[in-house]
Protein backbone atom coordinates (compact mmCIF):
# COMPACT_ATOMS: atom_id res chain seq x y z
CA UNK A 1 0.00 0.00 0.00
CA UNK A 2 1.47 3.17 -0.70
CA UNK A 3 2.69 5.33 1.54
CA UNK A 4 0.42 8.52 0.56
CA UNK A 5 -2.44 5.62 2.39
CA UNK A 6 -0.37 5.00 4.78
CA UNK A 7 0.25 8.60 5.78
CA UNK A 8 -3.99 8.42 6.08
CA UNK A 9 -5.35 8.67 9.61
CA UNK A 10 -9.00 6.82 8.47
CA UNK A 11 -9.51 4.55 5.81
CA UNK A 12 -12.32 2.22 4.42
CA UNK A 13 -12.20 -0.33 1.92
CA UNK A 14 -15.15 -0.06 -0.41
CA UNK A 15 -15.95 -2.47 -3.57
CA UNK A 16 -16.45 -0.53 -6.75
CA UNK A 17 -19.78 -1.35 -8.22
CA UNK A 18 -20.50 -2.56 -11.82
CA UNK A 19 -23.67 0.14 -11.82
CA UNK A 20 -21.11 2.87 -11.02
CA UNK A 21 -19.24 2.79 -14.50
CA UNK A 22 -20.44 5.10 -16.83
CA UNK A 23 -21.02 5.04 -20.92
CA UNK A 24 -17.03 5.17 -21.42
CA UNK A 25 -16.78 2.07 -18.94
CA UNK A 26 -15.27 3.72 -16.28
CA UNK A 27 -15.89 4.56 -12.89
CA UNK A 28 -17.91 7.67 -13.42
CA UNK A 29 -15.98 11.13 -11.62
CA UNK A 30 -18.95 11.62 -9.41
CA UNK A 31 -18.76 8.46 -7.64
CA UNK A 32 -14.90 9.24 -6.58
CA UNK A 33 -16.76 12.43 -4.53
CA UNK A 34 -18.99 9.66 -2.90
CA UNK A 35 -15.45 7.69 -1.96
CA UNK A 36 -14.59 11.13 -0.64
CA UNK A 37 -17.45 11.81 1.72
CA UNK A 38 -17.63 7.89 2.76
CA UNK A 39 -14.55 8.08 4.29
CA UNK A 40 -15.10 11.73 5.49
CA UNK A 41 -18.45 10.29 6.76
CA UNK A 42 -16.23 7.86 9.06
CA UNK A 43 -13.85 10.91 10.13
CA UNK A 44 -16.31 12.82 11.22
CA UNK A 45 -18.02 9.10 13.62
CA UNK A 46 -14.20 9.01 15.33
CA UNK A 47 -15.32 12.64 16.18
CA UNK A 48 -18.60 11.90 17.82
CA UNK A 49 -19.44 15.10 15.55
CA UNK A 50 -23.18 14.24 14.99
CA UNK A 51 -23.50 13.73 18.80
CA UNK A 52 -21.65 17.19 19.12
CA UNK A 53 -24.13 18.38 16.78
CA UNK A 54 -27.20 17.39 18.26
CA UNK A 55 -25.91 18.13 21.61
CA UNK A 56 -24.25 22.01 20.50
CA UNK A 57 -25.78 22.91 17.40
CA UNK A 58 -22.33 22.83 15.40
CA UNK A 59 -21.32 20.78 12.79
CA UNK A 60 -19.79 20.85 9.31
CA UNK A 61 -20.27 21.97 6.60
CA UNK A 62 -18.74 20.94 3.10
CA UNK A 63 -17.42 24.62 1.42
CA UNK A 64 -15.74 22.81 -1.06
CA UNK A 65 -13.71 19.97 -2.47
CA UNK A 66 -11.93 19.01 -5.70
CA UNK A 67 -10.47 15.78 -6.71
CA UNK A 68 -7.67 15.17 -9.27
CA UNK A 69 -7.71 11.91 -11.26
CA UNK A 70 -5.10 9.52 -11.84
CA UNK A 71 -6.02 6.42 -13.08
CA UNK A 72 -9.87 5.11 -14.74
CA UNK A 73 -11.36 2.66 -12.35
CA UNK A 74 -13.44 -0.35 -13.59
CA UNK A 75 -15.30 -3.27 -12.04
CA UNK A 76 -14.47 -5.41 -10.50
CA UNK A 77 -12.31 -3.34 -8.19
CA UNK A 78 -11.87 -2.56 -4.36
CA UNK A 79 -10.83 1.09 -3.43
CA UNK A 80 -9.56 1.62 -0.26
CA UNK A 81 -10.24 5.29 0.34
CA UNK A 82 -8.09 7.42 2.72
CA UNK A 83 -8.40 10.72 4.38
CA UNK A 84 -6.06 12.80 6.82
CA UNK A 85 -6.89 16.34 8.62
CA UNK A 86 -4.69 18.39 6.46
CA UNK A 87 -4.40 21.84 7.96
CA UNK A 88 -6.76 23.83 10.76
CA UNK A 89 -7.66 27.39 10.33
CA UNK A 90 -9.94 29.51 12.81
CA UNK A 91 -13.76 28.38 11.81
CA UNK A 92 -12.55 25.46 9.23
CA UNK A 93 -10.25 22.73 8.32
CA UNK A 94 -9.01 20.89 4.99
CA UNK A 95 -9.24 17.80 4.60
CA UNK A 96 -6.89 15.68 2.27
CA UNK A 97 -8.47 12.31 0.54
CA UNK A 98 -6.96 9.26 -1.46
CA UNK A 99 -8.13 6.80 -3.47
CA UNK A 100 -6.49 3.53 -4.01
CA UNK A 101 -6.99 0.73 -6.81
CA UNK A 102 -6.14 -2.73 -5.07
CA UNK A 103 -6.69 -4.22 -8.46
CA UNK A 104 -3.90 -2.03 -9.75
CA UNK A 105 -1.86 -1.07 -6.67
CA UNK A 106 -1.81 2.59 -7.63
CA UNK A 107 -3.35 5.67 -6.63
CA UNK A 108 -6.42 6.60 -8.85
CA UNK A 109 -7.01 9.97 -7.38
CA UNK A 110 -6.39 12.42 -4.47
CA UNK A 111 -8.34 15.54 -3.26
CA UNK A 112 -8.87 17.94 -0.93
CA UNK A 113 -12.36 19.40 0.82
CA UNK A 114 -12.54 22.58 2.89
CA UNK A 115 -14.95 21.73 5.89
CA UNK A 116 -16.69 24.59 8.08
CA UNK A 117 -17.89 24.65 11.69
CA UNK A 118 -21.40 26.02 11.35
CA UNK A 119 -23.94 27.31 13.93
CA UNK A 120 -26.97 25.76 12.65
CA UNK A 121 -28.63 27.42 15.84
CA UNK A 122 -27.32 30.95 14.74
CA UNK A 123 -26.58 30.62 11.28
CA UNK A 124 -23.22 31.13 11.07
CA UNK A 125 -19.87 30.21 10.75
CA UNK A 126 -18.03 29.67 13.90
CA UNK A 127 -14.33 28.95 15.09
CA UNK A 128 -13.86 25.45 15.85
CA UNK A 129 -14.52 24.42 18.82
CA UNK A 130 -11.70 23.70 21.78
CA UNK A 131 -12.74 20.43 22.54
CA UNK A 132 -12.96 19.45 18.97
CA UNK A 133 -9.86 20.79 18.04
CA UNK A 134 -8.60 19.08 21.05
CA UNK A 135 -10.01 16.09 19.34
CA UNK A 136 -8.83 16.06 15.41
CA UNK A 137 -5.25 16.62 16.88
CA UNK A 138 -5.35 13.73 18.95
CA UNK A 139 -6.72 11.25 16.53
CA UNK A 140 -3.78 13.00 14.04
CA UNK A 141 -1.03 12.19 16.62
CA UNK A 142 -2.32 8.77 17.54
CA UNK A 143 -1.88 8.12 13.90
CA UNK A 144 1.62 9.66 13.69
CA UNK A 145 2.24 7.64 16.44
CA UNK A 146 1.27 4.46 14.76
CA UNK B 1 -48.31 10.92 -26.45
CA UNK B 2 -49.48 7.54 -25.46
CA UNK B 3 -52.56 7.05 -24.22
CA UNK B 4 -51.16 5.25 -21.31
CA UNK B 5 -49.52 8.71 -20.78
CA UNK B 6 -52.18 11.04 -21.00
CA UNK B 7 -54.36 8.52 -18.94
CA UNK B 8 -51.81 9.30 -15.85
CA UNK B 9 -52.69 12.10 -13.34
CA UNK B 10 -49.58 13.53 -12.78
CA UNK B 11 -46.49 13.54 -15.43
CA UNK B 12 -43.27 15.31 -15.55
CA UNK B 13 -40.78 16.08 -17.77
CA UNK B 14 -36.98 14.61 -16.92
CA UNK B 15 -34.10 15.30 -18.89
CA UNK B 16 -31.59 11.86 -19.08
CA UNK B 17 -27.99 12.96 -18.05
CA UNK B 18 -25.50 11.51 -19.97
CA UNK B 19 -23.79 9.99 -16.89
CA UNK B 20 -27.26 7.95 -15.91
CA UNK B 21 -25.94 5.57 -18.64
CA UNK B 22 -23.78 2.59 -17.70
CA UNK B 23 -21.25 0.60 -18.99
CA UNK B 24 -23.52 -0.76 -21.27
CA UNK B 25 -24.18 2.85 -23.16
CA UNK B 26 -28.41 2.54 -21.64
CA UNK B 27 -29.93 4.32 -18.59
CA UNK B 28 -28.80 2.14 -15.88
CA UNK B 29 -31.94 0.37 -14.32
CA UNK B 30 -31.99 2.32 -10.84
CA UNK B 31 -32.65 5.30 -12.74
CA UNK B 32 -36.05 3.99 -13.64
CA UNK B 33 -36.95 3.41 -10.10
CA UNK B 34 -35.50 7.35 -10.01
CA UNK B 35 -38.07 8.23 -12.50
CA UNK B 36 -41.29 6.26 -10.68
CA UNK B 37 -40.06 8.12 -7.13
CA UNK B 38 -39.49 11.70 -8.92
CA UNK B 39 -43.32 11.36 -10.09
CA UNK B 40 -44.85 10.04 -7.19
CA UNK B 41 -43.33 12.38 -4.82
CA UNK B 42 -44.84 15.14 -7.21
CA UNK B 43 -48.04 12.85 -6.39
CA UNK B 44 -47.65 13.12 -3.21
CA UNK B 45 -47.08 16.99 -3.42
CA UNK B 46 -50.30 17.82 -5.10
CA UNK B 47 -51.93 15.70 -1.39
CA UNK B 48 -50.00 17.87 0.48
CA UNK B 49 -48.63 14.38 1.78
CA UNK B 50 -45.97 16.03 3.45
CA UNK B 51 -48.12 18.86 5.33
CA UNK B 52 -50.21 16.33 6.83
CA UNK B 53 -47.58 13.76 8.12
CA UNK B 54 -46.21 16.93 9.92
CA UNK B 55 -49.54 17.44 11.19
CA UNK B 56 -50.85 13.87 11.78
CA UNK B 57 -47.71 11.83 11.89
CA UNK B 58 -49.17 9.60 9.41
CA UNK B 59 -47.69 9.27 6.20
CA UNK B 60 -46.58 7.26 2.70
CA UNK B 61 -44.03 4.49 2.78
CA UNK B 62 -43.43 2.36 -0.33
CA UNK B 63 -43.75 -1.50 0.65
CA UNK B 64 -42.73 -2.61 -2.77
CA UNK B 65 -42.11 -1.46 -6.58
CA UNK B 66 -41.63 -3.40 -9.69
CA UNK B 67 -40.45 -2.07 -13.59
CA UNK B 68 -40.94 -3.72 -16.41
CA UNK B 69 -38.10 -2.24 -19.10
CA UNK B 70 -39.30 -2.14 -22.61
CA UNK B 71 -36.30 0.05 -24.62
CA UNK B 72 -33.25 0.88 -23.32
CA UNK B 73 -33.25 4.56 -23.14
CA UNK B 74 -29.68 6.43 -24.09
CA UNK B 75 -28.79 10.39 -23.52
CA UNK B 76 -29.95 12.98 -25.16
CA UNK B 77 -33.62 12.23 -24.28
CA UNK B 78 -36.03 13.38 -22.47
CA UNK B 79 -38.47 10.87 -20.38
CA UNK B 80 -41.62 11.89 -19.69
CA UNK B 81 -42.85 10.00 -16.16
CA UNK B 82 -46.02 9.26 -15.51
CA UNK B 83 -48.47 8.02 -12.14
CA UNK B 84 -51.86 7.03 -11.11
CA UNK B 85 -53.03 5.72 -8.55
CA UNK B 86 -54.72 2.15 -9.69
CA UNK B 87 -56.67 1.36 -6.68
CA UNK B 88 -57.04 1.50 -3.17
CA UNK B 89 -56.80 -1.05 0.08
CA UNK B 90 -57.99 -0.15 3.47
CA UNK B 91 -54.00 0.64 4.48
CA UNK B 92 -52.69 1.01 0.77
CA UNK B 93 -53.03 2.04 -2.57
CA UNK B 94 -51.04 0.83 -5.86
CA UNK B 95 -49.71 3.47 -8.25
CA UNK B 96 -48.60 2.87 -11.58
CA UNK B 97 -45.90 4.12 -13.79
CA UNK B 98 -45.47 4.99 -17.05
CA UNK B 99 -41.43 6.19 -18.33
CA UNK B 100 -42.22 7.94 -21.99
CA UNK B 101 -39.42 8.20 -24.57
CA UNK B 102 -39.90 11.68 -26.37
CA UNK B 103 -37.25 10.61 -28.84
CA UNK B 104 -38.53 7.75 -29.79
CA UNK B 105 -41.99 8.65 -29.23
CA UNK B 106 -42.57 5.38 -26.95
CA UNK B 107 -42.88 3.71 -23.28
CA UNK B 108 -39.87 2.73 -22.27
CA UNK B 109 -40.91 1.29 -19.13
CA UNK B 110 -43.94 0.82 -17.25
CA UNK B 111 -44.17 -0.46 -13.48
CA UNK B 112 -46.24 -0.54 -10.19
CA UNK B 113 -45.50 1.01 -6.34
CA UNK B 114 -47.50 -0.46 -3.36
CA UNK B 115 -47.79 2.89 -0.81
CA UNK B 116 -48.75 1.78 2.71
CA UNK B 117 -50.24 4.63 5.05
CA UNK B 118 -48.00 4.65 8.44
CA UNK B 119 -48.46 5.66 11.61
CA UNK B 120 -44.81 7.49 12.47
CA UNK B 121 -46.13 8.23 16.29
CA UNK B 122 -47.37 4.21 17.15
CA UNK B 123 -45.18 2.66 14.53
CA UNK B 124 -47.66 0.78 13.03
CA UNK B 125 -49.93 0.38 9.32
CA UNK B 126 -52.71 2.52 9.48
CA UNK B 127 -55.83 2.95 7.42
CA UNK B 128 -55.89 5.91 4.71
CA UNK B 129 -57.21 8.61 6.73
CA UNK B 130 -60.65 9.64 4.78
CA UNK B 131 -59.75 13.30 3.89
CA UNK B 132 -56.50 11.87 2.32
CA UNK B 133 -58.83 9.03 0.35
CA UNK B 134 -61.17 12.26 -0.54
CA UNK B 135 -58.55 14.13 -2.09
CA UNK B 136 -56.91 11.22 -3.80
CA UNK B 137 -60.94 10.53 -5.46
CA UNK B 138 -60.38 14.23 -6.49
CA UNK B 139 -57.24 14.13 -7.44
CA UNK B 140 -58.06 10.97 -9.96
CA UNK B 141 -61.85 12.22 -10.62
CA UNK B 142 -60.36 15.99 -12.04
CA UNK B 143 -58.15 13.59 -14.44
CA UNK B 144 -60.89 11.62 -15.28
CA UNK B 145 -62.84 14.70 -16.20
CA UNK B 146 -60.20 16.32 -18.69
CA UNK C 1 -27.10 -15.76 8.89
CA UNK C 2 -30.93 -16.56 7.60
CA UNK C 3 -31.74 -19.12 5.82
CA UNK C 4 -32.71 -17.51 2.92
CA UNK C 5 -29.47 -16.07 2.52
CA UNK C 6 -27.80 -19.55 3.14
CA UNK C 7 -29.80 -20.67 0.16
CA UNK C 8 -28.02 -17.88 -1.98
CA UNK C 9 -26.09 -18.92 -4.81
CA UNK C 10 -23.56 -15.90 -4.48
CA UNK C 11 -23.44 -13.58 -1.53
CA UNK C 12 -21.70 -10.58 -1.16
CA UNK C 13 -20.68 -7.94 1.58
CA UNK C 14 -21.71 -4.35 0.52
CA UNK C 15 -21.00 -1.66 3.09
CA UNK C 16 -23.78 1.22 3.71
CA UNK C 17 -22.29 4.57 2.40
CA UNK C 18 -24.06 7.41 4.39
CA UNK C 19 -24.71 9.48 0.88
CA UNK C 20 -26.83 6.57 -0.12
CA UNK C 21 -29.67 7.41 2.38
CA UNK C 22 -32.40 10.11 1.79
CA UNK C 23 -33.97 13.13 3.07
CA UNK C 24 -35.97 10.51 5.57
CA UNK C 25 -32.78 9.41 6.31
CA UNK C 26 -33.25 5.50 5.35
CA UNK C 27 -31.53 4.40 2.28
CA UNK C 28 -32.82 5.37 -0.88
CA UNK C 29 -35.32 2.76 -2.51
CA UNK C 30 -33.08 2.77 -5.72
CA UNK C 31 -30.27 1.75 -4.09
CA UNK C 32 -31.91 -1.70 -3.23
CA UNK C 33 -32.00 -2.44 -7.24
CA UNK C 34 -28.26 -1.52 -7.17
CA UNK C 35 -27.59 -4.39 -4.56
CA UNK C 36 -29.81 -6.57 -7.07
CA UNK C 37 -27.78 -5.14 -9.72
CA UNK C 38 -24.28 -6.22 -8.07
CA UNK C 39 -25.14 -9.25 -7.06
CA UNK C 40 -26.51 -10.20 -10.48
CA UNK C 41 -23.34 -9.11 -12.21
CA UNK C 42 -20.77 -11.01 -9.42
CA UNK C 43 -23.75 -14.05 -10.52
CA UNK C 44 -22.83 -13.49 -14.36
CA UNK C 45 -19.32 -13.15 -14.03
CA UNK C 46 -19.25 -17.14 -12.42
CA UNK C 47 -21.30 -17.76 -15.75
CA UNK C 48 -18.38 -16.12 -17.37
CA UNK C 49 -21.08 -14.04 -19.16
CA UNK C 50 -19.18 -11.03 -20.56
CA UNK C 51 -17.04 -13.96 -22.13
CA UNK C 52 -19.75 -15.55 -23.71
CA UNK C 53 -21.33 -11.77 -24.77
CA UNK C 54 -18.08 -10.98 -26.34
CA UNK C 55 -17.39 -14.28 -28.14
CA UNK C 56 -21.37 -15.65 -29.49
CA UNK C 57 -23.20 -12.27 -29.07
CA UNK C 58 -25.61 -13.57 -26.74
CA UNK C 59 -26.05 -11.66 -23.62
CA UNK C 60 -28.57 -11.31 -21.10
CA UNK C 61 -31.01 -8.21 -20.62
CA UNK C 62 -32.98 -7.33 -17.55
CA UNK C 63 -36.56 -7.53 -18.50
CA UNK C 64 -38.32 -6.64 -15.44
CA UNK C 65 -37.25 -6.60 -11.39
CA UNK C 66 -39.12 -5.83 -8.69
CA UNK C 67 -38.37 -5.47 -4.46
CA UNK C 68 -40.26 -5.81 -1.73
CA UNK C 69 -38.75 -3.65 1.36
CA UNK C 70 -38.97 -5.30 4.48
CA UNK C 71 -36.99 -3.00 7.10
CA UNK C 72 -35.48 0.53 6.09
CA UNK C 73 -31.93 0.70 6.09
CA UNK C 74 -29.71 3.35 7.51
CA UNK C 75 -25.78 3.99 7.86
CA UNK C 76 -23.70 2.90 9.28
CA UNK C 77 -24.35 -0.71 8.49
CA UNK C 78 -23.15 -3.76 5.96
CA UNK C 79 -25.35 -5.64 3.65
CA UNK C 80 -25.32 -8.88 1.75
CA UNK C 81 -26.85 -9.37 -1.08
CA UNK C 82 -27.60 -12.39 -1.94
CA UNK C 83 -29.40 -14.61 -5.38
CA UNK C 84 -30.16 -17.28 -6.59
CA UNK C 85 -31.67 -18.47 -10.08
CA UNK C 86 -34.69 -19.31 -8.85
CA UNK C 87 -36.16 -21.09 -12.20
CA UNK C 88 -35.29 -21.55 -16.38
CA UNK C 89 -37.73 -21.03 -18.98
CA UNK C 90 -37.17 -21.53 -22.61
CA UNK C 91 -35.79 -17.75 -23.34
CA UNK C 92 -35.48 -16.23 -19.77
CA UNK C 93 -34.30 -17.09 -16.10
CA UNK C 94 -35.99 -15.69 -13.08
CA UNK C 95 -33.25 -14.45 -10.07
CA UNK C 96 -34.21 -14.13 -6.53
CA UNK C 97 -32.74 -11.43 -4.64
CA UNK C 98 -31.82 -10.93 -0.51
CA UNK C 99 -30.63 -8.09 1.39
CA UNK C 100 -29.97 -8.46 4.70
CA UNK C 101 -29.07 -6.28 6.95
CA UNK C 102 -25.75 -7.49 9.47
CA UNK C 103 -26.66 -4.84 11.93
CA UNK C 104 -29.97 -5.84 12.32
CA UNK C 105 -29.29 -9.40 11.61
CA UNK C 106 -32.44 -9.43 9.80
CA UNK C 107 -33.40 -9.61 5.65
CA UNK C 108 -34.17 -6.37 4.68
CA UNK C 109 -35.29 -6.33 1.31
CA UNK C 110 -36.12 -9.27 -0.83
CA UNK C 111 -36.99 -9.61 -5.13
CA UNK C 112 -36.60 -11.47 -8.32
CA UNK C 113 -35.11 -10.21 -11.66
CA UNK C 114 -36.60 -11.56 -14.96
CA UNK C 115 -33.59 -12.19 -17.72
CA UNK C 116 -33.83 -12.75 -20.97
CA UNK C 117 -30.85 -14.11 -23.45
CA UNK C 118 -30.58 -11.55 -26.18
CA UNK C 119 -28.90 -12.31 -29.26
CA UNK C 120 -27.26 -9.02 -30.17
CA UNK C 121 -25.83 -9.47 -33.62
CA UNK C 122 -29.57 -10.51 -35.25
CA UNK C 123 -31.67 -8.36 -32.31
CA UNK C 124 -33.88 -11.26 -31.03
CA UNK C 125 -34.28 -13.05 -27.95
CA UNK C 126 -33.14 -16.76 -28.20
CA UNK C 127 -33.16 -19.82 -26.06
CA UNK C 128 -30.75 -20.21 -23.09
CA UNK C 129 -28.15 -21.78 -24.75
CA UNK C 130 -27.35 -25.20 -23.62
CA UNK C 131 -23.90 -25.26 -22.52
CA UNK C 132 -25.08 -21.73 -20.12
CA UNK C 133 -27.93 -23.67 -19.17
CA UNK C 134 -25.47 -26.60 -17.69
CA UNK C 135 -23.35 -23.98 -16.09
CA UNK C 136 -26.28 -22.57 -14.15
CA UNK C 137 -27.66 -26.27 -13.27
CA UNK C 138 -23.63 -27.03 -11.95
CA UNK C 139 -23.47 -23.65 -9.94
CA UNK C 140 -27.02 -24.22 -8.63
CA UNK C 141 -26.26 -27.78 -7.84
CA UNK C 142 -22.61 -26.85 -6.57
CA UNK C 143 -24.64 -24.34 -4.19
CA UNK C 144 -27.43 -27.14 -3.10
CA UNK C 145 -24.70 -29.57 -2.23
CA UNK C 146 -22.89 -27.40 0.32
CA UNK D 1 -30.37 35.63 -14.32
CA UNK D 2 -27.22 36.44 -12.71
CA UNK D 3 -24.30 38.02 -14.73
CA UNK D 4 -22.46 34.81 -14.52
CA UNK D 5 -24.93 32.60 -15.89
CA UNK D 6 -25.26 34.86 -18.88
CA UNK D 7 -21.87 34.89 -19.29
CA UNK D 8 -22.21 31.09 -19.94
CA UNK D 9 -21.73 29.53 -23.48
CA UNK D 10 -23.69 26.62 -23.01
CA UNK D 11 -26.76 26.55 -20.11
CA UNK D 12 -29.10 23.52 -19.29
CA UNK D 13 -32.59 23.55 -17.16
CA UNK D 14 -32.25 20.47 -15.01
CA UNK D 15 -34.88 19.55 -12.07
CA UNK D 16 -33.81 19.06 -8.75
CA UNK D 17 -35.21 15.05 -7.41
CA UNK D 18 -36.30 14.92 -3.90
CA UNK D 19 -33.88 11.35 -4.03
CA UNK D 20 -30.67 13.23 -4.37
CA UNK D 21 -31.59 15.45 -1.59
CA UNK D 22 -29.36 13.43 1.63
CA UNK D 23 -30.14 13.04 5.04
CA UNK D 24 -29.60 16.58 5.79
CA UNK D 25 -32.63 17.51 3.32
CA UNK D 26 -30.29 19.04 1.07
CA UNK D 27 -28.89 17.84 -2.49
CA UNK D 28 -25.67 16.06 -1.99
CA UNK D 29 -22.42 17.01 -2.67
CA UNK D 30 -21.57 14.60 -5.59
CA UNK D 31 -24.91 15.99 -7.47
CA UNK D 32 -23.16 19.18 -8.30
CA UNK D 33 -20.67 17.30 -10.16
CA UNK D 34 -23.05 15.74 -11.87
CA UNK D 35 -24.67 19.23 -13.15
CA UNK D 36 -21.09 20.25 -14.43
CA UNK D 37 -20.59 16.67 -16.32
CA UNK D 38 -24.33 17.05 -17.32
CA UNK D 39 -23.18 20.92 -19.20
CA UNK D 40 -20.03 19.47 -19.94
CA UNK D 41 -21.28 16.70 -22.31
CA UNK D 42 -23.74 19.29 -23.94
CA UNK D 43 -20.85 21.51 -24.91
CA UNK D 44 -18.77 18.39 -26.17
CA UNK D 45 -21.99 17.60 -27.88
CA UNK D 46 -22.10 21.11 -29.63
CA UNK D 47 -18.60 20.65 -30.51
CA UNK D 48 -18.92 17.00 -31.74
CA UNK D 49 -16.57 16.10 -29.87
CA UNK D 50 -17.86 12.30 -29.88
CA UNK D 51 -17.46 12.15 -33.88
CA UNK D 52 -14.14 13.97 -33.62
CA UNK D 53 -13.24 11.27 -30.93
CA UNK D 54 -14.59 8.33 -33.24
CA UNK D 55 -12.82 9.79 -36.07
CA UNK D 56 -9.82 10.60 -35.06
CA UNK D 57 -9.48 8.68 -31.69
CA UNK D 58 -8.91 11.94 -29.63
CA UNK D 59 -11.43 12.91 -27.15
CA UNK D 60 -11.72 14.79 -24.02
CA UNK D 61 -10.66 13.63 -20.33
CA UNK D 62 -11.61 15.00 -16.87
CA UNK D 63 -8.14 15.62 -15.31
CA UNK D 64 -9.44 17.15 -12.10
CA UNK D 65 -12.32 19.35 -10.99
CA UNK D 66 -13.72 21.20 -8.01
CA UNK D 67 -17.03 23.00 -6.96
CA UNK D 68 -17.63 25.48 -4.58
CA UNK D 69 -20.89 25.37 -2.53
CA UNK D 70 -22.29 28.87 -2.18
CA UNK D 71 -25.98 27.71 -0.99
CA UNK D 72 -28.12 24.46 0.16
CA UNK D 73 -30.03 23.00 -2.84
CA UNK D 74 -33.86 21.41 -1.97
CA UNK D 75 -36.31 19.86 -4.18
CA UNK D 76 -38.57 21.69 -5.40
CA UNK D 77 -36.14 23.00 -7.67
CA UNK D 78 -34.94 23.78 -11.07
CA UNK D 79 -31.33 24.62 -11.34
CA UNK D 80 -29.55 26.10 -14.12
CA UNK D 81 -26.26 24.60 -15.04
CA UNK D 82 -24.23 26.93 -17.20
CA UNK D 83 -20.27 26.72 -18.79
CA UNK D 84 -18.06 27.91 -20.27
CA UNK D 85 -14.39 27.70 -21.76
CA UNK D 86 -12.36 30.46 -19.70
CA UNK D 87 -8.64 28.86 -20.80
CA UNK D 88 -7.07 26.96 -23.32
CA UNK D 89 -3.36 25.70 -22.94
CA UNK D 90 -1.13 23.24 -25.42
CA UNK D 91 -3.25 20.12 -24.64
CA UNK D 92 -5.96 21.18 -21.95
CA UNK D 93 -8.69 24.05 -21.49
CA UNK D 94 -10.35 24.68 -18.38
CA UNK D 95 -14.42 24.80 -17.99
CA UNK D 96 -16.25 27.16 -15.43
CA UNK D 97 -19.18 25.98 -14.07
CA UNK D 98 -22.41 27.64 -12.51
CA UNK D 99 -25.26 26.12 -10.82
CA UNK D 100 -27.96 28.53 -10.07
CA UNK D 101 -31.12 28.10 -8.28
CA UNK D 102 -34.03 29.66 -10.05
CA UNK D 103 -35.91 28.99 -6.80
CA UNK D 104 -33.80 31.26 -4.76
CA UNK D 105 -32.64 33.65 -7.82
CA UNK D 106 -28.96 32.41 -6.67
CA UNK D 107 -25.77 31.11 -7.53
CA UNK D 108 -26.00 27.72 -5.40
CA UNK D 109 -22.64 26.74 -6.28
CA UNK D 110 -19.12 27.21 -9.02
CA UNK D 111 -16.39 25.13 -9.98
CA UNK D 112 -13.83 24.03 -12.77
CA UNK D 113 -13.18 21.64 -14.79
CA UNK D 114 -9.43 20.38 -16.37
CA UNK D 115 -9.93 18.39 -19.76
CA UNK D 116 -7.11 17.11 -21.36
CA UNK D 117 -7.09 15.99 -24.79
CA UNK D 118 -6.22 12.50 -25.20
CA UNK D 119 -5.37 10.21 -27.97
CA UNK D 120 -7.02 6.83 -26.70
CA UNK D 121 -5.15 5.29 -30.51
CA UNK D 122 -2.07 5.74 -28.70
CA UNK D 123 -2.28 6.49 -25.52
CA UNK D 124 -1.41 9.71 -24.66
CA UNK D 125 -2.08 13.71 -24.46
CA UNK D 126 -2.10 15.16 -27.48
CA UNK D 127 -2.24 19.03 -28.19
CA UNK D 128 -6.12 20.67 -29.01
CA UNK D 129 -6.46 19.43 -32.46
CA UNK D 130 -6.34 22.91 -34.49
CA UNK D 131 -10.04 22.41 -36.10
CA UNK D 132 -11.39 21.98 -32.40
CA UNK D 133 -9.47 25.08 -30.97
CA UNK D 134 -11.07 27.15 -33.71
CA UNK D 135 -14.73 25.13 -33.16
CA UNK D 136 -14.22 26.15 -29.36
CA UNK D 137 -12.83 30.11 -30.13
CA UNK D 138 -16.48 30.37 -32.23
CA UNK D 139 -18.42 29.08 -29.70
CA UNK D 140 -16.97 31.17 -27.60
CA UNK D 141 -16.72 34.26 -29.67
CA UNK D 142 -20.36 33.61 -30.68
CA UNK D 143 -21.41 33.42 -27.10
CA UNK D 144 -19.33 36.72 -26.69
CA UNK D 145 -21.17 38.35 -29.46
CA UNK D 146 -24.59 38.03 -28.30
Amino acid sequence: MEDVLTACTVTMNIPVAWGEMDAMGHVNNIIYFRYFETVRIEYFNRLNMMGYQNQWGIGPILASTECRFKMPLQYPDTVIAGTKILSMEEDKFVMGYEVFSTKHKRIAADGEGVVVTYDYRNNKKVPIPDDLRVKIMELEKIKTGR
